[in-house]
């Protein structure tokens, strides 16, 4: 009996450490997997987002006459190239950088070693930079010298993107931003990544001034029409299609909950164009299909600040305001003579603002708290003073330097293409081609 | 000798607490690692086959003749958005929700308030809604109202995709619909999804008739060439990337087993085309693109059924036979004098109907089993029964309502694109533009 | 006492069970999670890798003229088919089967019946093999019979690709290629992908000679604009975008170390962009954007085989010297009278041998050991005398088997879309169409 008793002791002592060795191994997996998991689904993420620079791309070359096309597809691709550098450098140290102002990041510049969670986060966020300079490239279109543009997206990805980025989302190393101590919801970015970039675009199109031809001498409004519109449409899926990267990645943690995320940005999306839809009906306008698209596309900026916060029924509010917006505000815009070639102004920075307010309007488990919403019109204000008056001063500053930010009006007449880089973008199909394609061979 | 013993047992007593509570957090952070993981499949299905909206439209819009262009495109971006908000507002309750007859779902329409996971199959098959949907607007193209086709495409969302869908995938919450009690396979839904839009299409182009100069007065028939073969390449490529989404995901799991059913769906859609090669070059015709791109997507709407239930070499005998399919139907339907402009009801319906014969033919826990084939037979006459029974009354009742389904004659001769929407793809590459762009200004 | 003590034994034997066999299966569950999570991993990254083809399609059909734009797509379509089946039923054993002589693979030829991992590292492997085949494509577009491509794809698909691939990667099952054995670094593919492709592009080009009117009687070149560049920008991005599953699932295991991967494959492809626009405004030169793209696309190429194992500020200058081959190369190229349509040669045979060598020279466990840096040479030289040994072989029997292996002069001059296919890309919009749409319609 005692033998016995001894033996069961023994065993029972024996065997624990198996136990605790595999209990603790599992645990260590389970930590291990976790990361690899919520690693693939930020990188994902990252992937999806960096497509954005190809549907913003095709909105805008769609959008504007051929003979600028090349123009400005090479406007989107450097500033993805050179925001992608400078983000790196220093506007990742500047946004997520250790804070302890509240103001700025002032660490990790030009990062080399660190460990690979953040180096998962670097690529996820450079992405968010580079969504947030390409925005303005539209709205300057046709007009806007080249070298001028890269100059301000590197400003735009190295400085008025990281600083405002550091107010509402860092750091993610030590301190906090002064915006987010404050509570300010803004999920994705409706305000820190498009309404600053649709502030800049404002700027931009201020200081330009308009196309030639776009206004007439009596102040009518001339319709220049984009060149390619099925190009419009697909730029828009691919908007729409990365969208979901942008919104549903941004837990940066895989879990249950992306799921209905990804459906908020969906319902406001369709919300939005649905409702523009029957705004024109009601007027008996004809459905424009470049209103349409930016009607979605102004419901998935308007959602991004609040698709975790909000049941779908919310996002399908906050879509379809959105997209009544799209639809009244360009004409207002007209008036005022500005001349925003792909609306960037209205779909990114008001739907962006408007946004982030239903964040706070809708945000589920406090509803229009009257203290939550005056934090965003505070995030929405500060989004606004710092984005619009950097970005103008900076436009101002190089207008000094280079004596004009445009091309001048014989080139703008001819075309940036053929300009600026020597190419056209359909030299079989375009029109009034008054050069030799030798030409061109003798300037590559 | 006693106190050692006393001391061992109090160790091991001890431990004991420690050892369960170590075993049972990892137990619960295995399951959340669990949902998380199928979260992000499903999410990343989901957006994966939201793209194949792109994919339709740049395969309809390059399809037609660019006066018709951005109408098509407008029908596919509004069916989604529409179709969205539809699917979410009662279809996802007719084809999910309870379904304890087995015909129909009665609960969770317009959810607003649900837990994560269904929020996700919600998004997931929301996506599967608005392909279904969206398959009629090709074979209708450059002919039917644009409202009219809005219509459409809501009945197709919300009535007759989900109430299908409930007998053969129904119902995740309560019940079972009766074919799939029967044990009708249709893993990703060559027979719900596609079949379905393809009968749908089918029923409009009868009831629509063919477009103004396809058919001669001796009833020969004329080509309309698409305008834009690029675009419908890019579109046949997307189409089968977002395939991969589709089949894949639809284990609503993620597992090991996803490889090789996305194997299973790359060399069907491989074997197709290639089929339609030898079976052209056997004939001494030409390899047509448009053939070659539609037999690949005959080939992924044939293995959409069987996917996950038939090893390689079934995946490649089913697909070279749906090439085989797209190959010969369309010549047929241009016999009978329907216009299918991108040959839908021959893609999605009939490759759809033998790839859900063949998912019972090639299932390989028991194949060539009668028991299962006829099943499965009756399943495919079940969908066309219903989904062209209901798309025709639905098209007669239309066309009574609206007068015509069709735009006039000189709408049609002018193209949709200006009457419809007052728009042009390309104004500057276009022939024969009559009107000035201010003309279409001033309509804006 | 006693009691007691029986009893705190007999509940610690007791227990034992429960939690040994809790442990065991969470250890089972982890296990199964880990290869779910793997598998969602390598199955995302070969549905992003197919996705390359459609970049392809669109890189080189927009830098045809137009009359040769359904042709190039359908090459780069159908050796995608074609090469699927090839691979599945012999690249795949040769490249990863059983390789006990070092030299070549010699099972599990078209398998049909294998463990769920290995049908995600096939499907994985299948687009790699894809992606090899459809690299030669464009650099000998406008000019090369359709048939006589097709059958060089199906030997690149099937010989060339999977033997050298069975050098540097094989086995996955038993034994080791000699390269590899060796310790050759090539992560994702920058020799065994696309220097491989490179070379035969090479090869191709040389013995196809160059298009008609390409160089002038007195050697002088004219350059042939491609005819559509927005297509050429929007296959850059798609490319850029699947780049990432190319690189960062090329780990083929779920970790948090591909975040890293992705960035530097990200800074790689800027850097180059960058460098050559920093090359072109210090030569006063027109940035053009075809050499944009193709310099980002060679950053991208050169990044590929160190991307996991040198840190950003190496990738960043990997992919600036990528960039600065390309800014430099094809002017060489021209010089030698060698008509590479889309710089193919540059970009993926010269940068992927010049990635190769960085990622010996900047190897981070061992930098700028010339031990390491000489195996990647040798890497670097058998995958050019095997890839252009063979591949010229190839041509030159295919050139005496059918007599020749271009169109004819007349058939080049009128376009490969209508001699060899009956197709137009743009029937509307294309000049001196001098036939009618019913003589096509005659050969369908």
């Amino acid at each position: 009996m005692k033998i016995i008793k001894c033996l069961v002791l023994l065993l029972c002592v024996c065997s624990l450490p198996a136990f605790a060795s595999e209990a603790a191994t599992n645990t260590a997996n389970i930590q291990e997997i976790r990361l690899s998991l919520d690693s693939v689904w930020v990188v994902i993420g990252g992937i999806l987002v960096f497509l954005m620079q190809a549907g913003f791309a095709m909105v805008e070359s769609g959008s504007v006459r051929s003979k600028n096309t090349v123009n400005v597809l090479m406007k989107n691709y450097m500033d993805a190239c050179l925001g992608g550098l400078v983000f790196w450098l220093v506007g990742f140290g500047l946004m997520f950088g250790m804070n302890t102002s509240g103001w700025i990041g002032t660490s990790h510049f030009a990062p080399d070693n660190m460990d690979g969670w953040h180096w998962n986060l670097l690529f996820f966020q450079m992405m968010f930079a580079a969504t947030a300079t390409t925005i303005a490239s539209g709205a300057m279109a046709e007009r806007i010298h080249f070298v001028a543009y890269i100059v301000v997206a590197a400003v735009v990805s190295g400085l008025i993107y990281p600083v405002f980025g550091s107010w509402a989302w860092g750091s993610i190393f030590e301190g906090t931003g002064w915006l987010k101590a404050l509570g300010f919801i803004d999920f994705a970015g409706s305000t820190v990544v498009h309404s600053i970039g649709g502030w800049v675009a404002l700027a931009g199109i201020i200081v330009l001034g308009p196309r030639l031809g776009r206004f007439g001498r009596n102040g009518q409004s001339h319709f220049l029409a984009g060149h390619n519109l099925p190009l419009v449409a697909l730029g828009g899926f691919i908007l729409w299609f990365a969208w979901f990267g942008f919104n549903a990645a941004s837990t940066v943690n895989a879990n249950v909950s992306i799921g209905r995320i990804a459906l908020n940005t969906h319902l406001a999306a369709c919300a939005a164009a649905v409702a523009y839809m029957l705004y024109a009906l009601v007027r008996g306008k004809a459905i424009l299909m470049k209103t349409t698209i930016n009607a979605s596309l102004g419901g998935l900026v308007g959602i991004t600040a609040g698709c975790a916060t909000m049941s779908p029924l919310f996002a399908v509010i906050t879509g379809a305001i959105a997209g009544l917006l799209v639809s009244t505000l360009p004409v207002l815009m007209e008036k005022l003579k500005l001349d925003d070639v792909v609306d960037a102004v209205t779909v990114h920075g008001f739907c962006g603002a408007w946004g982030t307010v239903a964040a706070g309007l809708f945000f589920e488990a406090d509803m229009f708290n009257s203290q939550i919403v005056s934090i965003q019109v505070l995030g929405v204000l500060a989004a606004f003073a710092w984005g619009f008056g950097i970005a103008l001063i900076t436009f101002k500053v190089l207008k000094k330097m280079l004596g004009s930010l445009r091309v001048g009006t014989q080139h703008e007449q001819r075309g940036l293409d053929y300009t600026e880089h020597a190419e056209l973008s359909y030299p079989e199909f375009q029109r009034d081609v008054t050069f030799e394609t030798d030409d061109i061979t003798r300037r590559h």
